[in-house]
């Protein structure tokens, strides 16, 4: 038995150090499992970027060792690299019904076939290579999440996966908080637990309280309810449904996202939608207002989302009126405040009754808040911690409080993606580091979007670029045509005939002052055509467009 | 007298169904006064803009009617536009010293000069035109701020500026809540106030509350405490100065704007530091740790801000060391949220102890809270009520309130930027609009960026720009130089050569069938270039990038 058989090996490929990209590495041995595969979206910064993905070059690089991905659920940021994934490594992946079926239909959508998608149930225990692993129910925003156990020779590693502990859960399928009891008393090595809402104190409320308030706004409706909320978040459009079918509402579903998470879901038996009470958008106008309930995209405030379209009155179909009430059920994920403040205003603006965050009980978080953490803490004492899923700052006080659990202090890993844990029986350290990153998802290219093309793209967002064009004699270096001066982004051409005019002047001079000089690399007279032309058009606007001159040569002879 | 003479306009130019740029007309007969010229700062969609001022054209048009501005206080969002109106219009400016004092090294910084800036003092009543305007002592998180009244033969008009009232404010000079009250006993027609807390439930908490949780985090600090806050807070900096004298520490100060208000309002006396206090930022290194307090701007995440340069490490002075305590004293304005999340993710990485928001205390707004609203709609007891200074559902919220408090629904009003209000001793009425929108300036232009340039800038910014020249011969129409692709921001070329080969190849079979087919106008060519390329782009790549095919022309003969 090598020295390598006597440890497990934890790696985060994502999701330590940031909210989003969950990818982590359980190695055992010669035995990899990835635990989740997820994505995060762009920053503002990562301009024209679609979607980030880990570098899963680790994974590449032991491809003969990876033995399955297992999934805790099914939201983007912990399924939506999978395909990603897949299209490099050939292994099978486990989830829960409803985690697998929302990635078949992605998988599909990004033309990856031939995958093992292989069920699991909640409380089930499977083989991988010489690793007992288990699912373990939990609470969450979605249906069908869950924890994972990890029993080797070494000992029982626990990942909580994102999770809440909601004693009054909408389909009453309580999280197994037994089994984290059992395996406490069993040993655990180490537990890596979900730090999101680590700065939250108290306990998270449970999703059925989000029922009650839903029934009383639900109530007071006169018109036509059109509810928004995280397409994923099947519990909460449970209820909703449910609202509707007690006060005699019909349900119409609007935007993409939503309808395929809601026709998965009522496939598999996680949303229930009695006979005769879903009905086609396009019918909404056969019933009355009070009659219907509207479910739809958008709570983020997304520009493109069915519920922006309302707002900004360019729905195909939905069109706002003084009377509707319109419900918010979600809160601003950090970054879209303003768009959902926004969105709020124009439906407002439009005579909605807007229901929103402020209105207190319309919406709670998926997140165990600071006592569940420490319930949780308390359940599986583990001789080691790692705090996961979550910015530094969240990451600390979730250490800190473990610490003030009992957790000796050195026992307690706050690292970051690409960290390389290691645990013995009687050891736990950080060692060495693996690549990690970002991989920007563009378009159809992955990764090859690097820093130099989003700096360029930067630099034309601030201040456009101007285009300098001349076509010179090959022999001469005289000057055949041009310059001509293009601009997009800089400043609107019919206004400012005067200063392109003057600038293009500037351009020939510097022309011909190198035509005399018999200065005939390109190189040089475009870096003194950017120089001069940059100097004066920074001295006349007061901005640094990006100056690109293009040479072209033509033989005259 | 004329119709006119019977009747008060308001008009406001900036701050209704928004935050920022503030700027209102108040108007009655032949006299204008403003009141208030802010700034906004852009969206993140307008890019690359530095500031957004108001529409003045209201102003310019009624030019010889414009008697004053009047300001509530110094904060950009209330006085950041007054160059700009002053450049077109020569007219005094009345203002509290420190506002005044803020608004001077503005003008000078912009060459704005020969203004007539006069100083008020809380309390005081002046006749402007016909209107007797009185500035009334309110608190808010810089000092001498005022509300204003406008007395008129039709009625007396109250604005509140922006306010709270604190009950133990730092300087001890409360907000002259007797003057409110006196007003609303004598009968006020019109109140506008102040609805940017109108979502929050309860008081605003006391300035003086702050001091005590800086001196808990002053007593518990070992090391140096950097603290960053709103430059213009002089209440905050004044109870961070205190703290650190109670401590024995010296004040070190670092940020331009924060250098800039902390000189002009030591200067008036609104800042107090006693002598040998503070010391020049290079002087640091002379003392311990537990000796220095380091001001500093930054709170919101800025990029180019002092603590955010030192949180990546690349302050000229002063390098974040393990022990430090970085004490951010201000909430997230919203957008900011994750700037200023990240700010404090790297603080904690280089080792420093950070205190921020989450830390209960830490901060506390400058604005009203609802039961202040109330409590003086209830002193004010107008007539008709416009809630100002507001997103749209801010304003909704506070007419709510106003309606509860039993002023008349129809004498509620909720409009908008550009909106003319109009009131006589009996009759209040939303009538017409005036243009109003937002005036971009960026580098040096005000007003010349308009929609065009700012989608061709999103456009640049998505997918970058690919220019496609080619020379023609202008008598044959064939080929002499190029076709020639030069991109940026759309892929980096060393990456893609076989797709730049391969575009390039595109283009010459377009301009060899352009050439053959004897199509000679460049529109036509252009945009077949345009299409051929766009398609075959998407295809091998999912972007869109700008392209720009630019055609020269070369006699040969």
């Amino acid at each position: 038995m090598n020295n390598e058989q006597n440890k497990i090996m934890i790696i985060p490929l994502g999701g330590l150090g940031e909210i989003g990209k969950n990818m982590t590495v359980f190695r055992y041995g010669d035995d990899i499992i990835v635990i989740d595969a997820g994505l995060a979206f762009p920053e503002e910064d990562m301009l024209g970027i679609d979607l980030v993905i880990p570098d899963m070059t680790y994974l590449v690089e032991n491809k003969d060792k990876v033995r399955a991905v297992v999934l805790t659920h099914g939201h983007e940021d912990h399924v939506g690299s999978l395909s990603y994934l897949l299209k490099q490594l050939n292994v099978p992946v486990y989830g829960t019904r409803l985690s697998l079926g929302l990635v078949e239909a992605r998988l599909k959508e990004n033309n990856v076939s031939g995958c093992s998608l292989i069920p699991v149930k909640p409380g089930d225990q499977i083989k991988i290579g010489q690793v007992q692993v288990g699912f373990i129910r939990v609470s969450h925003s979605i249906s069908d999440a869950v924890g994972l156990s990890f029993k080797t020779p070494v000992g029982t590693v626990v990942h909580t996966g994102d999770f809440k502990i909601d004693q009054t859960p909408v389909d009453g399928k309580i999280m197994d908080i037994h089994k984290f009891a059992e395996l406490g008393d069993q040993g655990v090595l180490l537990l890596m637990s979900d730090s999101t809402n680590a700065e939250r104190p108290g306990f998270t409320k449970s999703e059925r309280t989000v029922g009650a308030a839903l029934d009383d706004a639900f109530r007071a409706a006169r018109d036509r309810i059109i509810l928004a909320t995280f397409a994923s978040n099947v519990p909460r459009l449970q209820q909703a449904v449910n609202s509707a079918c007690k006060y005699g509402r019909k349900v119409a579903i609007i935007g993409r996202s939503l309808v395929n998470v809601t026709t998965i879901a009522m496939e598999l038996g996680y949303l229930q939608i009695p006979e005769g009470v879903l009905i086609d958008i396009d019918e909404i106008n056969r019933y009355p207002g009070n009659q219907l309930l509207i479910l739809t995209t958008g709570s983020q405030g997304e520009p493109m989302s069915a519920l922006t379209r309302m707002a900004t009155n360019s729905h195909r179909v939905v069109e706002i009126c003084p009377g509707d009430t319109v419900i918010i059920s979600a809160s601003p994920i950090p970054g879209n405040e303003k768009s959902v403040g926004r969105t709020i205003d124009l439906l407002m603006r439009q005579g909605a009754h807007v229901i929103y965050e402020r209105d207190t009980g319309i919406h709670v978080s998926g997140h165990a808040s600071q006592e569940e953490l420490k319930l949780i803490l308390n359940l599986v004492r583990p001789k080691f911690f790692i705090p996961v899923h979550g910015e530094h700052r969240m990451l600390k006080l979730h250490a800190k409080m473990a610490e003030e659990l009992g957790i000796p202090r050195e026992n307690i890993f706050v690292g970051e993606n690409g960290q390389v844990f290691e645990f013995a029986p009687d050891e736990g350290k950080m060692t060495g580091k693996v690549a990690v990153g970002k991989v920007f998802v563009d378009g159809l290219g992955v990764g090859d979007i690097g820093n130099i093309v989003i700096r360029d793209r930067r630099q034309l967002s601030q201040d456009g670029v101007l285009i300098v064009v001349v076509t010179l004699d090959k022999q001469k270096g005289s000057v055949l045509a041009g310059p001509d001066l293009v601009s997009r982004g800089f400043v609107y051409v019919r206004d400012s005939e005067e200063l392109m005019a003057r600038a293009k002047e500037k351009v020939a001079d510097v022309l011909a002052r190198c035509e005399t000089a018999k200065i005939t690399e390109w190189a040089s007279i475009k870096s003194q055509v950017r120089d001069v032309l940059g100097k004066y058009l920074f001295e006349k606007t007061g901005r640094r467009p990006v100056i690109l001159p293009i040479i072209m040569e033509v033989d005259k002879e």
